[in-house]
This record gives structure tokens, sequence and C-alpha cells, in this order.
């Protein structure tokens, strides 16, 4: 057996002890890891000091610097996550359905956990103790496969959590890092069929490629967001300015920021001079069409064919004029990415419109697309934003990480 | 573009339209495609013909043509099943939740199609049937991928719902029938990330297998049962006999067939003669371990361990002696397919610990795996069962083949 392979056959036998757990069992092991880190704060940030001079000896840029770097402020922050994690409900075991049948057999749907769940993330080192305590409260073995940059902290969040599981009568296989970070280990992880259940990639683009191509045990996507604000001709030009620049500036880097504005002929001489000095307030780049480029002038830059479908994650926005609804269906169907939709409009037939046949995770009427995430939509707390149809889709919280069951009740039923 | 990319693209196209039809409009088309399987039977019938003088010519066992052969009771039954699914609720639009946020959102959860459904099934052409109806009722477009075996029947089919779904003004694209019956067209499907959103395999364990080795799609994996019937300590024999018996023979070649039966050792002087000489009804071949052997004598040919991993989906039962419900547990969880398990008991504490440990899609008390079947359950018709634990477990109905959209209404909320 390879390395993995032990890690993997480890995990899923904790997993059957977690499967049956008292919630009481899993929240008092929450709260224990809680406390633990917030007792070892010097050794987490001793390692993250590590990784940190890795980094820049690397000549890692300053933005991805800023992901990768712990604080005691950030690591209060992580230990405040687990606690909240303890105090939201326990999904295991919860009946989606019950009734009898005619036959006199009782049959309920429950939910139980999924079992093993591998996830593979890029560089922050606190989702390695989010996903670690959102798995563990759904009674989930969950294996961590980090990237290289945050190595040091990882190992040692992981130690401390598993130690604190010890304690408090959990497997400490219930939460395990892989140690190896090359691009074979992610791969072999992808096909380890025999005791993953499924795997959620959290990162760009590139790794959900690559998962796409070599998985081979279930997969949720996660996270890619070519996200759309569409200006109706019907639109209050005002709150769509404020929610375009919302939408887009609030927080670029993240999948649920606007990407793409579509504005409407009939309103674009108002609306562009209208939201073009709320977004030059965050210097934001537009690459706008050459309808665009006539009202605005100087400031926009051609748009290519490439910039309706790229997301930038970043301070820089795609405009194109749009003769209505219709051709704004037609671009989103296009080029959005299933992720988050807006229009803007006071109009009551496009609003329905837009609702029932934008195909997406999140659908928005006069909102920014930036509410989509676990918190927002009042979920406690999330794993990722899947972008796929199977499974979950949108904001995954604890109920989707979880499987169902059917349980019968019977009394000597023949068929 | 491949012949297949076309086909998928017209299929993804028509999903749209599909995707915002009525449900009057829905069930009007299904209503016209079963007058016109009834009126067209006579067309059906000589094309099964066709393939049934194909089947005898290669030497189909008898098993098979059985499967493959349509009479006009079976397109009758076809039809009663067409009309069974216009009558049930449509699941599309139906809210999961829906709540109203601190500022001011109102968020709901609704189903909403999955969009292009692909099947790769096997011999028996009601599948074609089946399976496009149950699509369609959701609002999916479905590719249907038959085995060469029914090229002729599954080919009429289609072409008579086609005409009925363009008759009744929903696009014909919605049903459409891979006519490459090679392994090429199946692999190709496999890997159609563009057009398809999930796939999902109707056939034996070589099928699964290939799927799960070549999917770039999601898949939802149904089927392989290799499913047990436990005989506790505390178990009522008679009621026992009556089960096992039910579970193995009323119909071996399906998946919820039992196939091992295990008996705790307390009880199995006792129940062992007594289930024998019910299952010689039926003429069963017992393959059993030493102890059964040794109860039941020469009737008994030495289980090896392979025995204890087959699906024999045929007159065939394996038998083993277990000291109790903890090594009956451990030999389901090794050896099951997580499919259907059931423990006969009259002890409150083995049956609390058989549904909670048990991991399966079904887990019973006291009665028959034959009922995992969605008729039974109540969910009016399946298109398989899962038995894998993302996205659907189990018999899968209307719901189980749409995915969710979250829908926002706002009033200019920012984040």
């Amino acid at each position: 057996m390879t390395e993995l392979e032990i890690l993997g056959q480890k995990a899923k036998t904790a997993s059957r002890e977690l499967a049956v757990a008292t919630t009481a069992q899993k929240n008092s092991a929450l709260y224990a890891i809680a406390d633990a880190l917030l007792n070892k704060k010097e050794i987490i940030l001793a390692a993250n000091r590590e990784d940190m001079q890795n980094a820049r000896d690397n000549g890692m840029s300053e933005s991805l610097q800023d992901r990768l770097a712990l604080t005691e402020a950030r690591i209060e922050a992580m230990v405040a996550g687990v606690r909240q994690v303890a105090a939201l409900p326990d999904p295991v075991g919860e009946a989606i359905s019950m009734a009898n049948r005619p036959n006199g057999l009782t049959i309920a749907q429950i939910r139980v956990p999924l079992g093993v769940i591998a996830i593979i993330y890029e560089a922050r080192p606190n989702v390695t103790v989010d996903a670690a305590v959102l798995c563990l409260k759904a009674g989930n073995a969950v294996i961590l496969r980090g990237g290289k940059e945050a190595i040091c902290a990882n190992t040692a969040l992981t130690k401390i959590m598993r130690s604190a599981l010890a304690k408090s009568g959990l497997p400490e296989d219930s939460i395990s890092l892989v140690a190896d970070t090359s691009r074979d280990s992610a791969r072999e992880l992808m096909q380890l069929r025999a005791y993953i259940d499924v795997l959620i990639p959290r990162g760009g683009a590139g790794l959900i490629r690559s998962v796409v191509e070599n998985a081979k045990v279930p997969v949720i996507e996660t996270g890619v967001g070519n996200c759309h604000v569409y200006i109706d001709d019907s639109a209050d030009l005002e709150m769509g300015a404020k929610i375009v620049t919302n939408a887009k500036c609030s927080r670029p880097s993240v999948c649920n920021a606007a990407e793409t504005l579509l504005v409407a002929r009939s309103v674009a001489e108002d609306f562009l001079p209208l939201v073009l000095p709320q977004l030059q307030k965050y210097q934001v780049a537009l690459r706008g069409d050459a309808e665009t480029k006539a009202i605005l002038g100087e400031v926009v830059v051609p748009a290519t064919e490439e910039d309706w479908a790229t997301e930038y994650n970043d301070y820089i926005l795609a405009v194109k004029v749009v003769a209505g609804i219709d051709e704004a269906l037609a671009h989103i169907a296009r080029y959005g990415t299933l992720h988050s939709e807006a229009i803007i409009t006071s109009d009551y037939l496009s609003s329905q419109r837009f609702l029932n046949e934008v195909d997406a995770a999140a659908v928005y009427v006069n909102a920014s697309t930036r509410f989509t995430d676990g918190g927002e939509f009042g979920l406690g707390a999330e794993i990722g934003i899947s972008t796929q149809k199977v499974h979950a889709r949108g904001p995954m919280g604890l109920r989707e990480l979880c499987s169902t069951k059917f349980i019968i009740y019977g009394s000597g039923q023949i068929r």
C-alpha cells in the first residue's frame, strides 16, 4: 500500500466511528480543538513564520503573502469560527421524510455523513481548520491536501487538532493532512476510490480543471465565478450604480464578485457616466465594447472576446451595451459559469424572466452578487460554493456535507 | 464537431426551452407520447421482431431474449407507465426553503431541472421510454445510448416520441438516441462535458466500472447490489425464513435481491433446516461456510472468498454462520455494495445498531430487501437505484432528476 492508501484506510476506519458519534461528543471535540488552537497559537505563528520566510525567498507576490500570513487576530477569528460550527445544529439523523406505507412499512429518509471527504486547496491556512471542523461536525473524516506554501502552518494546525480529538475520545484519524504537496499526491488522491467518498477542490480554474480531468472519485466543483450584473431598461440607475460598484469592488478577489457589466442600450448613455466615477474611486480598469467606448471615451480599453470569458479577480470590469434582456440572457448563457447573476430592474416581467431563465447557482433581482455566501444565506458556515448541478449548488453548508439513507421499520413484510 | 457533439448541442438547446416549459405543456406532451406509442404499436413490434431475429442469429441466451422481447401487453404497460408519470407532481419550481434575511433579502431555494441527462443502458427497450419520460417530466433533455441488441426497437420508440413532442410544441431534441452503439460512442458520451450535466449508467458491474474509469462528466452510479439478510439471535425464525425466501427468490435477477444469508450461531441449527425446504422449492443452490455445511450437509457447496463478494443475480445463495451482530456488521461492511441490507430480529438494541451502523442506501428491520424500489417507497417511479453517496442515494424519483437554484429578491441591498 502507498502512504496515501494507508492514510485513506485510516480515515475510512475513523469515519465509521465518527458516523455514530453523538452530537455532544462531536461538539466537545470541537470546543477542545478551539481551546487547543488558542493555547498553542505561538506554535502556529512560529510555523507560519517559516512559511512566510520561504514565501519571501521564493518571491511570492504581496497579495499572496497576505493570504498566507497568520496573525494573533486571524487565529482568534479561526477559533471563533470553530466555536460557531460547534453551535450549529447537527445535520446527522435529521429526517427529510418519514411516512407509513400501505403495507405497514415505516420508511424514513434521514441524513447521514458522506464518509471520507478529501479537500484539495491552495494558499490560505485557515481553510485547514474551517474545512476540518465542518466535516467533523457533519460526522465525516477529512483528508486535507493543502498547498506547499502553507505546509508548515498546516502541519502544526493539523497536529493540534488531531491531539485535541484524541483527548476528547474521537479518532485522531478523523482529520489528516497529506504531507506530500507534490502534484503526484493530488493526482493519487483524486483516484482513491476505495477510501474517498467525495473530493472538493477549492482553488483556481487550473486546479478545478486538473481535478475534472483526473478524478475517479465523485467531485463537487467549486468556485469559478464569471458573474454578471445586467442593468435593464427600467432599472433604478442610482441603485444599479451602487450595486455594480459593490459587486465589483467590495472584494474583487472572491468568486462572487462581478466581472462583466451588461447595460441595456436605452439607458447606457445615462447609466455609464453615472457609474464611472464610483468605479474610478477604486481605480477599476474598464474593458468595453465599441458602444461603451463611444460613451465613456478614453478610459475604456477595447474588450476582446477573451474578456467576456475572464474571471479577473481584480479591479477590472468588462462592459457591454446590449439591446435588452434577450441579449443579456444570451450573453450570460454563453459566458457565465453558473455562479451568481444579477438583474437591476423595476419591471416585473423582466425580473421573472431573469429568475426563471438564467441557469446559475444564485440569481438576484436588485441585489449584489456578493451575497452568495453560506453565512449571508443563513447556512451558518460554508465549505465552498458549488458551481455544478449535482449534489449541491451554491453555498454548501453542513447539510451538503451529508448523504442520505432510507431506514425501514418492518414487521415481516415481503413483496 | 463530431456527430455526438452536434447531438449534445441540440439537446442543450432543447433543455433551455424545456426548463421553462409549464407543467401543463410537459404533461400534454407526455399524454401525446402515450397515445402515439399505442397507435404505432405495430411499428414498434415490427422493429422488435428485427432485434429478436438478430438476437437469435447471434445466439443470445433465452433469459436475455426474454428481456429484449416486446409484446402488445408490454407496450401497454409502457404506455400506462407514461401516463403515471404525467400524473405525478412536477418537481420543478418546488421550494425547498424560502426565508427573509435580516437585511431584507428574500432567499428561496427551488428545484430546477438538471439540464441534459445522458443514460447508458443495456438490453431492455422499455428503459428507452421510462427514462425519457421521467427526464422530460423533470424538465430535462435526455440523450439515450441503448445497447446494440435493442437498436431497432429503440430507434422506433425514439422516433415516435420525438414526433409526438414536436406535435405538442416542445422541442423534439428533448429526446435523442445515439445511433452508434459501439463502445466508442459510450466513451465519447462519458466525456462530453460541454453538453451533459449528468450521466446515469444502468447496467451490470462492467458498465459501471467502465463509466467510473472513463467519465469526465458527473455520474450517478446505479444498481450493483450484493445484499444481505442477517438472522439475529432473537429473530422470529418463521418470519426470517419467509423474508429470506422472498428476498432471494421473488425476482433473483434484480439488484435488490439478497445474495448472502448471515445467521447467528445461536439459532443456526434451528433456522437453516427451517429455511432449506422453502429455498429448495425454487431450486436455490447454496454456497456455505463449514458450519453451514455441517448443519445442512450435502446440499451445500463450500463457499469461496469470491462467493461473499458476488452478486449472483440467480437462484444461488451464499450462507455464513456468524458469532452475532458484530460479525454480521463487519461482514456487511466488508462485502456489501451499499445497496440494501436487512436484519431479522426481535431485539431493540440489535435493530438500532443495525439501522445506525450499516452504511447502505436502504437498511431494513424485519422486511425483505426487495422493497428498495421507487414505487414501493412512494416516489411514483424511478430512473434507477443510486448506490453512491453524492446527489442521490437509493431509488431516484423525479426530485433526484433535479438540481436546485437560489433565487434572491432584493431591493437594492449591497454587502
